[in-house]
């Protein structure tokens, strides 16, 4: 038997129903995998391996019945924790900050039996310049962010499963160049209370693991239906692949990450049509740059209004961006927003979701000197229609760039159609099997 | 003169402008008419009446040149304060809580000079049974609720102005009971940041004033435009009168308050017309309770994981039904009301906004004791719709009832024509004037 941190969440979770492995068994390999690799790879900001352990001991006494059952997990540091300090990634104002309560995520998840490892680190409110994690596949190369430390946790095999967020590309991007699944459900479908709040009109609680499987498994505990492992679309999938105009801002390797998922997935007989976004899609990027500007100049008005001097800059930035952003542009690009999503279903008629790229490229190096604007962790236009648009998406490693990195291609459906989704994507995940 | 507390916000400032009036005498007179009143009307659970002097003291040192310079200002306890206890109307859980960040709508009202005089009453996160507060213009009726201090304090004279909320009924029921101008702005246009998370999906920051150019000052500080004090719109305004069929879960007073709002509307030139709705709308009062029991259940899952005996009986009741609400079903109700906010324009046509009753009737009777369920503060179904369907909504007293107590009618435009719904409301706050 591979060591238990090794193990897929579903895999983990069938022996532990079986009883052939416990729970302490696995919280204890996932903790002396951590403390093997944390000196380099700097996923966590707080880890509670005595809590942990005390509670993976109270879940084998247990009828082994939750969804989640002993299932080891990272959650963001953006997500409020009442027993583990939350910093929100700004040490500065929030060194040791305990919030009364867990996000509503946190909860679902305990309830369902996930054993919470820690907190992981995340840039300052999930939008600051500098994050110290590193890529377990290089670590000379970022993890990216603002999921970093929750994706450097799954794809180092710390956790399988961890809870990140995005409010722009923060966690499709950082899944890609750690060559895991990760999940952005349709907006607002997973509850964001207890969360930091960025933008009311973005921020969504993400999933990330290393399987499509280990994914849903969290989807379906979260909205709270059943799970059943391995479920495929019982016709073949209709992808649309999707080359945006704003794939010129991606290096060679996300184009090419197109090209390999288009082919393997016409390989494996899949339905496969070109999609070509109507010219007002180009704007839905600029929009949702100024939304959150916008809005970020009043989530973060207190901190900015009484602790500036302890700001990371590129905070401060975009908060400045949007105090001179009048009101009445920041309207129309919200009216312009739901005119969109509206007519998204007819644009991707009747294919199951797009293709395109989830990352502008590999993972950047050398992050770890502040180098020039959006040089650390690497371009968000990738994703930022998407997310504006509130769609459920799901990314899926398929390609590697000239570093050998991983580069992904993010799947996008209709909104509420999540589990459809992911039942498209195990097709994809199938198909580009190979990618390593 | 009358006394200062007796001013509106904008002949306040005015007179501040002018230096005619000093920020400590309008802050003494209001914390003089607190005192005296605050025994029998129950507005306040926080009241900071040093920190508001010293305040004060400070801004009359100033330029007066901030849009609410000092102008005393109540905060409902669903919304944070750092420098205050924040409770969310649940001492039993968050006895004396002081969260660390004030939230977005607290730090810009305060950084256009608001003072704020401290926190008001609210029922348990907002939808518990109930609320100790009574109702100013006659204390053996309720104020209502959720946002029952707020609009108790500002139609006592206690403060000029107030921030509430509303999720579903919370802030136009109760300023209809009190005889004030509600609004509930179109969802997300005022930063939620800071709110007690209840519904993503329809919690909104509203705001209470005795005059709509009280709350258009306080509606254009909290999104930073201009403010033109009195503008109308600059031809009649077209208004579309509305008896929804949950209509008949009102008292004939809400019925009465229509007509007379039609009949004074008529007699002052307005353009009226009759607005049917199309059968689907008796649909969207369900799929608002439902969505608001099931996020309910998430967004509370902290609390009644581990403070279950300490919850309102009718919290636990909210949470239980949203845990028993069928994901699926969720989803429905969210894509059903996703189609009818896409469709609303179009059941407006060229009306400027939608006429239909603020409240079930008058405000209730003999609500300290808790009775039958909805009886305390009174049946919530005349603004979920609209709360639903996110459109933005001012509320005008137009009626006296049977008990000498005010009812109101409320104005709904489509969504981000917050500023054009002002301007027609001024119109009918003038045609209404003579409801006293």
């Amino acid at each position: 038997m591979s060591e238990p941190f090794d193990l897929t969440a579903c895999d983990a979770l069938d022996l532990m129903r079986q009883r052939k492995m416990s729970v302490v068994e696995l919280v204890r390999s996932c903790l002396a995998r951590i403390e093997a690799l944390e000196p380099t790879i700097m996923a966590w900001t707080v880890l509670d391996a005595d809590g942990a352990l005390k509670r993976a001991r109270r879940l084998d006494e247990e009828e082994p019945k939750g969804a989640l059952h002993g299932l080891p997990m990272g959650v963001k540091d953006l997500i409020d924790t009442a027993d583990m300090p939350t910093e929100y990634g700004c040490p500065e104002i929030f060194k040791g900050w305990r919030p009364m309560v867990d996000a509503a995520c946190v909860t679902v998840a305990k309830k369902a039996g996930a054993v919470i490892l820690g907190k992981t680190v995340t840039q300052a409110f999930g939008c600051g310049a500098v994050v110290k994690t590193a890529n377990p596949l290089n670590v000379d190369h970022t993890s990216g962010g603002s999921s970093a430390g929750s994706v450097a946790a799954v794809a180092a095999r710390m956790a399988p499963l961890a809870l990140g967020s995005q409010s722009a590309s923060s966690l499709i991007r950082p899944a890609s160049y750690n060559g895991l699944i990760g999940m952005r459900p349709s907006m607002n479908l997973i509850n964001g209370a207890g969360f930091k709040y960025f933008n009311g009109s973005f921020d969504t609680i993400g999933l990330i693991a290393r399987t499509v499987d280990d994914v849903e498994l969290m989807w379906t505990s979260q909205v709270d239906i059943p799970f059943e492992r391995g479920q495929l679309l019982k016709r073949m999938p209709r992808f649309a692949i999707c080359r945006p105009p704003w794939l010129d801002n991606a290096e060679p390797s996300a184009r090419a990450a197109i090209d390999a998922a288009e082919r393997k997935l016409k390989a494996a007989g899949c339905e496969v049509r070109e999609l070509v976004l109507p010219d007002g899609y180009r704007s839905l990027v600029e929009a949702h740059e100024k939304m959150q500007e916008f809005e970020a100049a009043r989530s973060y008005a207190w901190e900015y209004e009484n602790h500036r001097d302890a700001l990371d800059p590129k905070v401060t930035a975009i908060i400045e961006a949007g105090l001179a952003l009048p009101f009445e542009k920041y309207l129309e690009y919200t009216l312009f927003a739901q005119r969109a999503r509206n007519e998204f279903p007819a644009l991707l008629g009747n294919s199951d979701c797009i293709v395109t790229a989830a990352a502008p490229g590999e993972a950047p190096k050398g992050w770890r000197a502040l180098g020039e604007r959006f040089i650390t962790m690497g371009d968000t236009t990738q994703s930022r229609a998407w997310t504006l648009l509130h769609l459920p998406v799901v990314s899926i490693p398929c390609h590697r760039g000239p570093n050998g990195l991983p580069v992904g291609v993010q799947l996008i459906g209709p909104f509420g159609a999540d589990l459809h989704l992911l039942r498209a994507a195990r097709w994809a995940e199938s198909a580009c099997r190979d990618w390593t």
